[in-house]
């Protein structure tokens, strides 16, 4: 059997080391249009940052150590560029000697990735604009930075690379701008879940401009204008353009492979594609989502490994199915985590889900135990069937641990009040009794039970304060001096039982207090009293950080500010 | 409703606070024996070590402070003397006072605990032989080493509490002896993962005595001598008694209500006893191994808040089950980090489980980003139906992730394969692609579909060295020349397609290298080349560590030693 792979990074390398485990005689071929294979993608902008130093941390495997452990044909700088399925051939060009020949393949595996974005604007063109993709893109990067010593960066999109660049560029002494045309970073967090990332990015002197169209660039003198559409013009040394990826497919739609969303190639749960004998895997293929079940595209590197193990399968004779991704994803803002599983709130409304969300804020571990950190948790479920949908967390400890077990629970089809059950080993330096994902099981058996009616921060504007609904605020007189929500009135829960009577009975009560708990608590009293009673999910705590950063989200910084 | 709770710290306490949530009416009641309700178990070891440097810290709620929040009137050192479940009566007696009274209930709900168990031998009365269970206790301890400045201490259990003393009163600057009677610390490990637990105690400076009885104590001068079964006589200025703890059921036994394991309390999945409207919970209750469905005693801090909770849903009107408990737990020892879920090999040998394990040692994350640390984690599964029994990671980072995600999985009811598809978070500093219990699911995948067969570090000495068996070791000669076990050849994996003529093709192949990933690649060589293969489970990194382990365990220290 001949293999020929075309790209040799995360699904095909993986594809072809396991089908070498699998068939010692296969004749494995890869072509891989860059200089390096199976290295490290996502470190790249950390390279850049210096957070790792040796390049070669990068491309540990090499062509000769694949072929000595694997016996594989690594060919890089060798583009494909062509594909005859009927006649199983790929037509090859070698990207050094300019030379183009055939080969034939009995089985073939597309793994060509994503390509970044590249839009159709003046200025683009710019020889100090850059992307970052590949190690070659990554080593340019550096050496533009080690020879130009530049001192200011514009980071275009706050996706995973541009707000790991942002950091990478900030920890290496760059003033450094952040550009997002969506009102928020980080699209698989919804808003009010990114506020604190944006905190986070502002605290540590990132120039944040959301809501902001790029229109073009133009050259002057030594910088890089950045133009938007409102007027800016946002002079730097650097660009670093990273306003998403596309699925690199001109190769499978010449070939007339059918496509799936926005150009990326169709395949099956087996990673077949249209074409006898042609699979394809990783950030080129459309997948089903394994949450809605509806297609999507993930650019991860999780999804690309497994997949290329399951074509490998497939080549090899076994049957392995791909069961879809629910885009699991993890990713450091400085000192911050921020995490997400499943789907969010827009996505679940994008697919016509009627679902509940819980929003906690937790401590990492143990309050008596030393360290410990509130991060902010969001779960969300599907209301009829109590279906775990997704989950976001944002905070400074325990954090990748919390998505993790989620992502399980997600996986494993757990009902959310099935959170309260897991048994998950605490011990002070690590949890709590009642570890934060076991709370947010908590949370949701009240709701559904109806032990406790929630309003959320997108309803506490449009509340009257005529006085037809109380407006309460559980916290001590001293928290609430430091700042409440507009209209709410103080009574502490620990005196709330005393002082019922100052709270009309036939109208709709809405508490608040910090987190959520002295609330829940207050809401447990009144309803037992008789009154019609809502707990504000998250607490002032998250209310505030989403009105600051709605605030923050709609100022406009001045223009034409050279930094 | 008048409720009664016997006990007012994890279980009580919780159990008290969800009444009052569900039932503002109900007269809650509770008697603690102690002076401190709802205080930090499991943090007392690190207030005597000084990592916790307030007492409050550990006492964060009050009598006071729960009254004003719950309205629970929490009685301390106060003890339930009597309990007449006809009548519905209970007797206590007030300790400071020693008054005795009566107290009717509706609803009972005991939660005493357990006690540390106290060996009946001689010398065991010392005054500075202390144990530790609560904040008396500590306080005790704590003011003892304030006072006497004691320079040795001697801990005997190596349970989770005198790991944690040991390790507390090392930071402290004590000379520490560690005894434990059986042949590791730790029960919920094997003796094979508990071994890196061993070599991490002595390299602190803790003495261990593994395979050592106590047989009493005496005072010498101005120090407690503790006398060994093998003679040795360990002089030190401190001893903890830390030998586990037993159900604390007199009250429960006296009352007549239906005794389990251990003279623990007998309860349904309501966590209702044999009386009528009498509940018990926590460490004092007999539970179902959520793993094995057989019975068990789980003293753990979850478990018992979480059966708290149940049992208040029950008593108001509810309908809540406790499905059991899988004893998921973590422990810190210094800079590592031990933790176990499910049941390990000897509960599964117990419970006569036809079941298989594997052993990887995978990255905390990916190792091209500074700081990943090796840990070691083995899987274990049941052969028939896949079933996942079990789970122990012993490392230095990202350890207690993974065991919450495995104890999340087991929970669910996941295949043990199921494990290879879990879409987990991954970026640099947190994971790899493929992340370590993907790794596990891989390995377990490739022996269910017979892609490899393993052995195991209790096989290897039993293996023929006469030449009727190969014995390979895969790795680099630089490695193999460093260490490797007895009997074992050097071919590297990388030139084992050329030097298959040196291996002989009717013999079973035995094949180990460093972590068990190239002896797979080996095997994968060997059994398509027509050789009966099997791959050594864990590596010669593992093999090591228990050979070093089963040294350290078999030594004998010199007796008679004043430290």
């Amino acid at each position: 059997m001949k293999v020929v792979i075309v790209g040799g990074v995360a699904g095909g390398a993986s594809a072809a080391a396991r089908i070498r485990r699998l068939d010692e005689n296969a004749q494995i071929i890869v072509f891989e249009r860059t200089g390096y294979i199976s290295y490290a993608n996502c470190g790249l902008p950390y390279y850049v940052g210096g957070v790792i130093t040796d390049e070669n941390q990068l491309t540990l495997q090499t062509p000769g150590s694949f072929w000595d452990r694997f016996r594989v044909d690594m060919r890089v700088r060798h583009e494909v560029t062509a594909i005859d399925t009927e006649k199983k051939i790929v037509t090859v060009c070698g990207l050094d000697t300019g030379k183009t020949y055939e080969e034939s393949y009995d089985k073939l595996i597309l793994s060509p990735g994503a390509k970044p974005t590249q839009p159709n604007m003046p200025g683009i063109d710019s020889d100090k604009i850059f992307t970052l993709r590949t190690v070659e893109d990554t080593l340019k990067v550096h050496k533009f930075i080690s020879a130009e010593k530049p001192k200011t960066a514009t980071v275009i999109g706050g996706g995973f690379i541009g707000i790991e660049m942002a950091e990478n560029l900030a920890e290496l002494g760059l003033k450094v701008s952040l550009i997002e045309y969506a009102d928020h970073l980080l699209a698989p967090l919804d808003f009010d879940m990114a506020c604190a990332v944006h905190a986070q990015m502002e605290s540590h002197g990132i120039r944040l401009m959301l809501n902001t169209a790029v229109t073009g660039f133009e050259t002057k003198e030594n910088t890089t204008v950045t133009k938007t559409a409102g007027g800016c013009e946002i002079a730097s040394d650097i660009v670093l353009l990273s306003i998403g990826v596309t699925p690199d497919t001109a190769l499978a739609k010449e070939a007339g492979l059918e496509l799936g969303l926005k150009g990326s190639i169709l395949v099956n749960d087996k990673m077949e594609t249209s074409a006898q004998d042609v699979y394809a895997v990783g950030d080129a293929v459309e997948i089903r989502h394994f949450v809605t079940g509806k297609k999507a595209l993930i650019s991860l590197a999780g999804p690309a490994n497994k997949q290329g193990r399951i074509a490998a399968d497939n080549i090899c004779g076994g049957n392995s199915v791909y069961r879809g991704s629910q885009g699991s994803s993890v990713i450091k803002v400085f000192d911050m985590t921020a995490a997400s599983t499943g789907i969010n709130e827009a996505a679940a409304k994008a697919a016509e889900i009627d679902y509940e969300r819980v929003v906690l804020s937790p401590a990492s571990h143990a309050g008596y135990y030393p360290g410990g950190k509130v991060m902010t948790m969001k779960v969300l479920y599907e209301k009829k069937t109590l279906k775990l949908l997704g989950a976001q967390i944002v905070g400074f400890d325990g954090v990748d641990k919390r998505i993790d077990v989620l992502a399980t629970a997600i996986r494993a089809g757990m009902k959310a009040t099935a959170l309260a059950d897991l048994d998950l080993a605490y011990a002070p330096p690590y949890s709590s009794a009642k570890d934060p994902v076991n709370m947010a099981g908590f949370m949701i058996e009240n709701i559904v039970t109806e032990k406790v009616k929630q309003f959320h921060h997108d309803e506490v504007d449009a509340l009257p304060r005529d006085g037809s609904v109380t407006l309460l605020d559980s916290r001590t007189p001293m928290e609430y001096a430091g700042g409440h929500a507009d209209g709410f009135m103080n009574i502490p829960v620990d005196d709330l039982r005393e002082r019922l009577s100052e709270i009309p009975k036939n109208k709709p009560v809405y508490v608040m207090c910090q987190s959520g708990l002295r609330s829940y608590l207050a809401c447990r009293i009144l309803s037992q009293n008789g009154y019609n009673c809502y707990n504000f999910s998250g607490g002032y705590r998250f209310y505030n950080l989403v009105k600051q950063g709605k605030k923050q989200s709609e100022s406009t910084y001045p223009c034409g500010m050279n930094q």
